[in-house]
């Protein structure tokens, strides 16, 4: 894509109502929109993140059998009453609106609810199981705060898959099966380093659930990382004292803060029973269907990897979900300089490498300092010099140095 | 897909509360399911055809230079008092809501407001103009009424893309623009034959407006169609008698009842002056940006395609939304039927060819009965007589009678 085209403009200052660094640098970049506190717009180059990190997730789900759908954001107060969820007083996060005919209706915060509901239409026998369905889809929780930018949000998209089985042995399996899928979402993320799975409270349905942990400086959450093996780690909430790591035996454990990034949540037969979700087993005998929640918040992820991947001069995103895979700069107005950087240009797009080429008429200066900002993983520069060396000058965002390559070395180079 | 897979089961009787023949299909079909009149969640099924008709129009809007964002839902009041559109006296189906600390916010029923104030970030010279946005984004509208199933919806998916101009000329030329990119959307949505460019009133921003009105006998708007070109037609709204046809010069008109699939719209500089969104000219002097906007409910889409393509037995999609493009059905379980139908799966799948494959243990009745339901436009029948005769059935859902065909026969069909 031209940037010239491109309509978002960089800003040099820090937007003086954001106390988030990640808030700061993606209003800052163009990436989103502040509409007010926890509410984010995404511009061309967010929504360009959020697609890709959407389909990562995507891809997923669909690899252990979920279905895609895609549910309403208003609520049936009758259908949450049924499972005592619609109260103020037991959630306090509802946003509530009322229908002309001035009954209310909610703005879903979760959708076991309504997807309980659903499946009544189409879960009858032991045959009909298990069943995996997920969405992402807009969230919204009337928070009191919101000042983590994207981390935390009054209106965010969520991927949530549940998980219909016909017993605890079939609903863990997949639980397990979810627990992988999650270790390698976060690995293509470029989080995967950093993301630890965390014992949690299971609530009133088992013991335990997992959290996603990503350490995180500013993050909300604290975790006790075990010091072994770096990877399981323990939420503050029901941290008990040292015991041993069920992963590798240490019972030595550091304090971190860190973001939620993913959960997966056994929920028993909580919904079902309340809504009616039942099923005849192999027997003839009915019985309550038992579900799982599984969820990951694709704006809060892109929140963290801007927190996790940053430097004093801006974003630098993993290749998987930066916006564009090269930042093409040009350097002079000279014919030759222009020609070399035009066809480097159609070159990259005609093998389908995606390229933000800066061809505006501001200053170098600018033009490296929004590179920089923006935050793609590959900046190629084209300039009189590197024309009459016949070479691109390369750098990668999360290097200090660049190179000179020829032709086939910058292709190599971007594969 | 393993149609044993696939969680939704089709339902033989119509629902009870559906007054509208998409709503009844969709739902007899397990497309989608309805949570409260004018709120439909979408099932696996009906997500597969949505996400079709965003992809197309999507196509549409990148080809004509739009730069796809997705801007939030809740609204801020302040904004819209700008405009004076916050008032339900003024606007009478906005969903309203409170934040914790008692302030309202609205739920977005469009997106000027909020666009036209994102752009005052980005737009100050006349050399940042053009700008074309748009977004696919749910919508939430309090209408009194919501009988028409997916036509009228309370809460629905929404195309919208906004333009802004330096000034009329411009604008007109995208405007004009947008026209033909919203015909070749709606033949390639499979609607070309019955969609009309049709006059409508330009409110107090231009004299018309244009809207893209499909004949359908159950909908709501009135139009005259001109009966020489049956290209053009006027609405009832603004209908003053039989003036001649811009298209044909021909002066008679029919009366048809129809369905408003898109509009597009000068909105002139109403919102640009009351939100502030100026630019600086060639002059230097201070001109307010000249703006269009340009809707198209994918949503309202699926439900006209339904009702404009149906018959007693069930919907039959356009190949360019259709689930699958091919439904396989086995009938019979010998071994040798199953391994022929099993390797014919395989190969479609293989190929890229989008099939459901219905391996259900159900009877032949109910497979073709599903099928005829569900719709999806090649039908593949493998059975013990196929197998015999080194053939496949084929049948078109839009045809009455099926062909043997030999494999070679059958990929030509399926391309």
């Amino acid at each position: 894509m031209l940037q010239s085209k491109l309509f978002t403009k960089t800003k040099r200052e820090a937007p003086k109502d954001e106390m988030s660094k990640n808030a700061e640098l993606l209003t800052r970049g163009g990436f989103v929109y502040k509409e007010m506190a926890g509410v984010y717009s995404y511009l061309p180059l967010g929504y360009r993140v959020l697609t890709k990190i959407n389909n990562i997730i995507r891809e997923g789900m669909d690899a252990i059998g979920g279905q895609e759908l895609f549910l309403s954001a208003l609520q049936d107060k009758n259908l949450w009453e049924q499972t005592n969820r619609w109260s103020d007083d037991i959630v306090d996060i509802w946003f509530k609106t009322k229908l002309k005919n001035n009954s209310e209706a909610g703005l879903g915060f979760t959708h076991e609810e309504p997807l309980t509901r659903i499946m009544k239409d189409h879960i009858s026998s032991y045959k009909d199981l298990p069943i995996f369905v997920y969405q992402i889809q807009t969230k919204f929780r009337n928070e009191i705060r919101a000042r983590s930018g994207l981390i935390r949000g009054r209106e965010f998209l969520m991927k949530d898959l549940y998980s219909f089985c016909k017993d605890k042995k079939e609903q863990e399996k997949f639980y397990e099966k979810a627990k992988n899928a999650y270790t390698k979402i976060f690995e293509r993320l470029g989080l995967g380093d950093k993301t630890y799975i965390t014992f949690a409270s299971g609530g009133s349905f088992s013991k335990y659930s997992h959290e996603f942990q990503t350490e995180m400086p500013d993050g909300e959450d604290e975790i006790y990382l075990c010091s072994g093996c770096k990877k399981v780690a323990v939420n503050k909430d029901i941290w008990e004292g040292q015991k041993k790591c069920p992963e590798c035996g240490n019972s030595s454990y550091t304090e971190k803060k860190s973001v939620e990034v993913g959960n997966i949540f056994n929920l028993g037969t909580k919904f079902s029973e309340s809504i009616g979700l039942f099923y005849k087993d192999k027997n003839g005998e009915q019985r309550p269907v038992v579900m799982g929640s599984y969820g990951i918040g694709p704006g809060r992820v892109m929140g963290t990897i801007v927190e996790t991947f940053c430097d004093e001069k801006g974003i630098i995103w993993p290749e998987s979900v930066a916006p564009f895979s090269v930042h093409l700069l040009i350097i002079g107005d000279d014919k030759k300089t222009k020609e070399n950087a035009n066809n480097l240009y159609k070159e990259l797009e005609k093998k389908g490498i995606e390229v933000l080429y800066d061809e505006r008429d501001v200053s170098a200066g600018q033009k490296f300092a929004d590179s920089d900002l923006i935050g793609i993983p590959n900046r190629v520069v084209v300039s009189e010099k590197t024309v009459k060396e016949n070479k691109f000058e390369f750098k990668k965002r999360n290097e200090d140095k660049s190179v000179l390559l020829d032709r086939d070395e910058l292709f190599k180079k971007l594969r």
